[in-house]
């Protein structure tokens, strides 16, 4: 990379941010979940869902907009399905929820093999990868799937935007293997909104077949963009589509109307979230080749993917992994200038005192 | 379509397709179920899985291979988790293994509100799509993924295939909210091996980015095809190496061994299978807008979606769903004559009477 980094210790990033949600009128136990959030996704190298991107979420869509309510209570719903769990999260702050519809989940799969949480009335779990690779460094195969905040994806062959970004997420309990969990996390878009501003504000073309124009028709000027496109073309139109048909039978409402609170407010306006968990060893036959146990089966068969001239290829949860990597070596959490204003902006908003940049070290290969 | 379609009998199909699979040495049951799911697949417009296709690959791999075993008895290993079960399929046909699978499956979601079943040491089961379409039209939301026979898909940046054409098949529970179940049911592989060879028979080029030649290049020339890529670039790899974990954690072996009984005989050979079922009712929150039950929310989601300029894009499982209104229009099976030509190869393998074409009626406008 060719920015700077300094480095932010944990506790003083955590300190800050727990400072803002409370501010906000979050509780102790959401602002410590928030943190705790946003200082794994800065210690993996997500950027785009950081504590800086989490707090202007929660300005634009959540405890400022009242898609989200600081110290609501979670309902759990009455359920004759031993396995299976429905919560009404009366738009209690993403992460936390998040936290515990996992830890639920796995104590099911503890139990049953395999376990689900269901969420609905919920506001944003900003990325859902990072849940599913917690999970998965517990031990457990993790998925989960929301519906995203905006309609911004035009279905295949469409149009108008009528989809979410809708992202799935899948980890594995693949440390023994590999020695980091593998974690398949994506949009189910091309590219995000976000990389189209970026791409418009740095004159750039966006890569064919990513977007359309306000009449549907693809475009590669990210000025003119009116929506995106499903990777894939039919395919990842049908893995969005997925999540909007969870989050119905959830509870979930109108995707154009979701998050747009003051249309129709006799319809609903919140996402959904799923989660799943399964125990490793509720899905073994035990009958492994040569002799291996399950975890060095799972690792022969993933050297046999990479191997007979494949050894460039990287497994999904690579780069993560190997940004946490970096970040260890260095002792806290890397931010550039940019990332540190902000957080100072932050700061001020809630009384808090600067951070100064001096006062950190700076990461010497980041 | 340009070809002109005869229809035949669903009964006289499932006769000859019995008389074919007790020839091989198959069971009464076994081979009803091949009947049951070829007649399926036919009756919904797959043509690249109908028997013709399910008996050639028996042949190439299964019954006369060793890698499926006519009247093998499936082991139900014992489970400390209620809501999961494992199979040993000792590699029974896999139509049949798939069949019980699902309906155990089933039975779990029905007591869990979630289940599901893996399977090793299978043979292929051909259309994932098939089963979850089943499930779905009883009601329930279905999933199954399979590693694929061959390794004959490159990951991502890499050179070498080392990855099967590994599918992913969801159904949804959505006949009472747009007339049929939808299902979402593709290879991780841009194409076929199968297209490929039709396009070179036909001069054909590949659209961009399917394929690479021997050196591991991006190719659209079809004879210089060595192997696939996945769809979607990383996305698609993602979804591709689920498959390969998944079968491992079961108790698969190194995808470039499957199905290659010659190499490495200590090593493992065979597919494996996962199914995994949810009752809808088992993620509502019973909250629905408007007073709307789950179905009419459902309903209403999809209407949402396909609606604001995008009424001409249509949804998974569409397809399939006209090409059964049509046979059940015609009131039989619809094929070409030269997949007639086909079924009468197989009748004369198994001693059973020629099919005359001028005893079927021809399709109107199939």
């Amino acid at each position: 990379m060719s920015d700077t980094f300094y480095i932010v210790p944990e506790a003083q990033h955590n300190a800050l941010v727990v400072a803002a949600y409370r501010h906000r009128g979050f509780s102790q136990e959401e602002a410590e979940a928030a943190a705790r959030f946003s200082a794994h996704a800065s210690r993996h190298g997500i950027r785009t869902h950081n504590a800086i991107k989490a707090l202007h979420l929660d300005h634009l869509f959540g405890s400022a907009a009242g898609g989200c309510k600081p110290c609501a209570e979670i309902e759990k719903k009455p359920s004759r399905f031993a396995a299976s769990e429905t919560w009404n999260a009366n738009r209690k702050l993403g992460q936390a929820t998040a936290y515990a519809a996992m830890d639920t989940a796995i104590e099911l799969a503890d139990k049953y093999g395999i376990g689900q949480v269901s969420v609905d009335n919920a506001f944003h779990y900003l990325w859902g990868g990072g849940y599913v690779m917690e999970a998965a460094s517990r031990g457990y195969i993790a998925y989960t799937n929301c519906t995203a905040a905006l309609a911004e994806v035009v279905p295949f062959m469409g149009k108008f935007p009528t989809l979410g970004t809708n992202p799935h997420s899948w980890g594995f309990p693949t440390t023994d293997a590999v020695g980091f969990p593998l974690v398949v996390d994506w949009a189910t878009s091309v590219v995000a909104m976000g990389r189209v501003q970026q791409f418009a504000r740095e004159g750039k073309q966006l890569p064919a077949g990513a977007a359309v124009d306000k009449d549907g028709k693809p475009t590669t000027d990210p000025t003119e963009v009116a929506a995106l496109t499903t990777f894939g073309a039919h395919k990842g139109y049908g893995l969005s589509l997925i999540n909007e048909l969870v989050g119905a039978f959830i509870g979930g409402s109108l995707p154009t109307l979701r998050s747009r609170w003051q249309k129709q407010p006799e319809e609903k306006h919140t996402p959904a979230f799923y989660f799943q968990v399964i125990h490793p060893e509720a899905i073994s036959g035990g009958d492994f080749a040569l002799g291996r146990d399950q975890a060095a089966n799972v690792q022969a068969v993933l050297a046999d993917v990479l191997g007979h001239g494949n050894e460039s290829c990287i497994l999904p949860g690579q780069i993560e992994a190997d940004a946490a990597k970096r970040s260890d070596a260095a002792g806290g959490l890397l931010f550039s200038k940019a990332e540190i204003d902000a957080f100072n902006e932050i700061a001020h908003e809630c009384g808090e005192p600067a951070w100064r940049l001096d006062a950190f070290a700076v990461a010497k290969d980041a």
